[in-house]
C-alpha cells in the first residue's frame, strides 16, 4: 500500500490527511492557521505532517494552497489570503519534514481529485470550477493537470465578462467571479431585499430583517424551501456560470465540467440554470456534442485528496530532482 | 528528404503545396473553389494533389479548412463558408488520391506552422490568433496541437465579451470577433466617418466619399500614413484584442501569443495597442511573467505549411490505422 499526505492550507485552518492510492483518507488532522506569519504557518504544516507520519509510513507530501504557484510546483508567487510572497514553500517544508514535497494551487488539487476519484473519473479533458466566495478552477487536459508556462493557468474567475463591470479584488473590473460566485449570490439577494422587501420577505426573515445580514447559506436554505426570490438569485448566478462554461467550451472543448466549492452544496439550484444557459449559448450547439455539467463528488476533502495524489505521482518525476539530491 | 502536401481550402480558392521537413514550400498550385458543391471542391483538391505528386515523391496529405473538424481529424462537422455538413473529407480524399490524409481546422494548421517554423519556434504553450474578417485561433499546449474532446477547441472568437453586445454570425451576441477583428475595424471606421466626417476626412477621401465604402485595407493605409482617425480605429480594435489575450492568459498562461491573419499586416498598428491593453489587464500582473505578443512570420502560407507538417507527423500515428488498413 502506497500512502502519501495531502495538506489543504486554507486562510483559517490547515487540514492534513494520510491518503491511499484509491483516494481514501486513512486519518486526518486539523489545526488553525496563523495566517499572518508565513513561518508559523509552515511550522503548523510541518507539525501536522510529523504527527501523521508518526503513525503511518508515507512517501511524500502534497500541499494545496489558494495562490499562484510557480510551474516547478515549489514556490507560492502570491497568495491573497495568506502572507506568502515568493515563498519557497516546497524547500521550507522539505527541510522541516524530510520528505519530498510538491506544492499545488488548491483548485488544481481539487480538479485532480475529481478526475482521479470523483465526478470526472475516466475523462481526459475536464474543467473543474469551484464556486465559493470567488471562483477557483483547475484544468485537466489529455489526462494531465494543465499548469501553463509559468504555473498561472486555470484562473477563469478573472476573465472579464462585463466591460466596466463590478470591481474585483484583483484590481480589474467585470471579472467572472463577481457574477457567478457565492459573493454574487449574496449581493443579488441583498439587493433584492433592499429593492423589494416584500418579494424578499422570506430571506429577510431568515436574516433578522436586515438586508445586509443575508448570507449565502440563508439564500440556499430559502431556495430549498421554495422561496421564489432565493430561487431567482440562483437562476441569475447559475446563468452567469453557464455562460462562462460555454465560453470555456469555445476555448477548450472539454469532455465534462465539474462544479464544486461551497455554493455547489445547493446542487441543482445552481447547476440547473447553469446547464440551461450553457445549452443556449454554446457556439455551434447544433453541430457538436455538449459537455455534461456535473456536481463535484468529493466535497471539502477534494483539495487534500488531490494534493496527496499529486505528491504520489510526482515522487520520481520531480523535475530538478531536488528531493532526491537532498538525500531523502 | 521527406515531402508532404499541404492544402489550404478556402472559400474562394484551394492552395496546395509540396512542403519539406523544414517547412519550405517546394512547389505550389492554386485553383478556384466551387464552394457550392462539396463533391466538386473535393475533386479540385484531388486534382491539385495529383498534379503535384506527379512531380514529387510525397508520403501524405494535410488539409486545412475553415470549419469545425472532428477529433479524429477525418470529418468536417460544419463549415460556415463551404457547403460541408458532416462531410467525411479524409475518407473522400484518401479514396481519390491514394495517400494518407489528415484534416485540420485552418487556424490550427497555421498555429502549428508558427510553432514549428515561425514566430513561436521553441515554445511549448502557444496561442495563435488569426485576426481576419473574424477571429480564428489555434492552441498548442505542451508541444502538441490541442483539439479538445471533440475537436472543437480553439474558438475564442466566440467567447462573449459584451453581454447583449453586437450580433454575431454564430447566432449569439457580443462575441470577441465582433470587437477585435477586421470586421470590427471597418465598422469602427465607417461609424466614425458617419458621425464625424471632418475627423474622418482622410478615410472618406480614400473611400470616394462614402462611409459604407471604407475597407480594411484603406484603414490600414490611412493609419500607416498617420491619419489619427484610422490610428484610433486600430487602438480600439487592438485594445479589444489585448483584453481578450489577457483573458486567455488567465485560463491558459501561454509562453507567447502569435497574431496572424490579414489584419496583422498592419503590424504594430494592431499589436502595439494590444500589448498595452494586455499589460494593463493581465490578472496579478505584478506577480507573474507576461507572455510576449508577436506578429506571425509565415503570412498566408501558414495554413498550407502547417497542414503539410501535421500530415507528416500523423503518418504512422493515424489513430484508427485507416490509411494503412486501406493498403497504402
Amino acid at each position: 500500500m502506497s500512502l502519501t499526505i495531502g495538506v489543504d492550507v486554507g486562510g483559517t485552518k490547515v487540514a492534513a490527511g494520510v491518503v491511499d492510492e484509491y483516494g481514501k483518507i486513512i486519518e486526518s488532522v486539523r489545526r488553525p492557521t496563523p495566517s499572518a506569519s508565513p513561518g508559523q504557518t509552515e511550522q503548523v504544516i510541518a507539525e501536522a505532517v510529523t504527527d501523521l507520519r508518526g503513525r503511518h509510513q508515507v512517501t511524500a507530501v502534497g500541499l494545496g494552497a489558494a495562490g499562484f504557484v510557480d510551474e516547478s510546483r515549489a514556490t507560492i508567487r502570491f497568495a491573497p489570503n495568506l502572507a506568502w510572497r515568493d515563498e519557497p514553500l516546497r524547500q521550507r517544508i522539505e527541510g522541516l519534514v524530510g520528505l519530498p514535497v510538491v506544492v499545488e494551487n488548491d483548485a488544481n488539487a481539487s480538479a485532480w481529485a475529481e478526475v482521479r476519484f470523483g465526478a470526472a473519473r475516466g475523462h481526459e479533458n475536464v474543467i473543474f470550477v469551484a464556486v465559493g466566495t470567488g471562483i477557483g478552477a483547475g484544468i485537466v487536459l489529455d489526462g494531465k493537470l494543465y499548469r501553463g508556462r509559468w504555473g498561472m493557468a486555470g484562473e477563469p474567475g478573472h476573465v472579464r465578462v462585463v466591460p466596466d463591470g463590478r470591481p474585483c479584488g484583483c484590481g480589474n473590473r467585470g471579472c467572472w467571479e463577481q457574477y457567478a460566485s457565492g459573493k454574487a449570490l449574496v449581493a443579488e439577494a441583498r439587493e433584492q431585499a433592499r429593492r423589494s422587501p416584500a418579494a424578499a420577505a422570506w430571506l429577510l426573515r431568515l436574516a433578522g430583517g436586515n438586508p445586509e445580514g443575508i448570507t449565502g447559506a440563508q439564500v440556499t436554505r430559502a431556495a430549498r424551501e421554495g422561496d421564489p426570490a432565493a430561487i431567482g438569485c440562483f437562476q441569475t448566478v447559475g446563468g452567469w456560470l453557464g455562460q462562462g462554461l460555454a465560453d470555456l467550451a469555445d476555448i477548450l472543448d472539454p469532455a465534462c465540467f465539474v462544479i464544486g466549492g461551497g455554493v455547489s452544496d445547493a446542487g441543482e439550484l445552481l447547476v440547473g440554470p447553469a446547464r440551461t444557459a450553457f445549452s443556449q449559448r454554446l457556439t455551434g450547439r447544433s453541430y457538436r456534442e455538449q459537455a455534461p455539467i456535473r456536481l463535484a463528488e468529493l466535497g471539502a476533502d477534494a483539495g487534500l485528496v488531490g494534493a496527496a495524489d499529486l505528491a504520489r505521482g510526482a515522487g520520481p518525476g520531480l523535475a530538478d530532482g531536488s528531493a532526491l539530491a537532498a538525500g531523502y
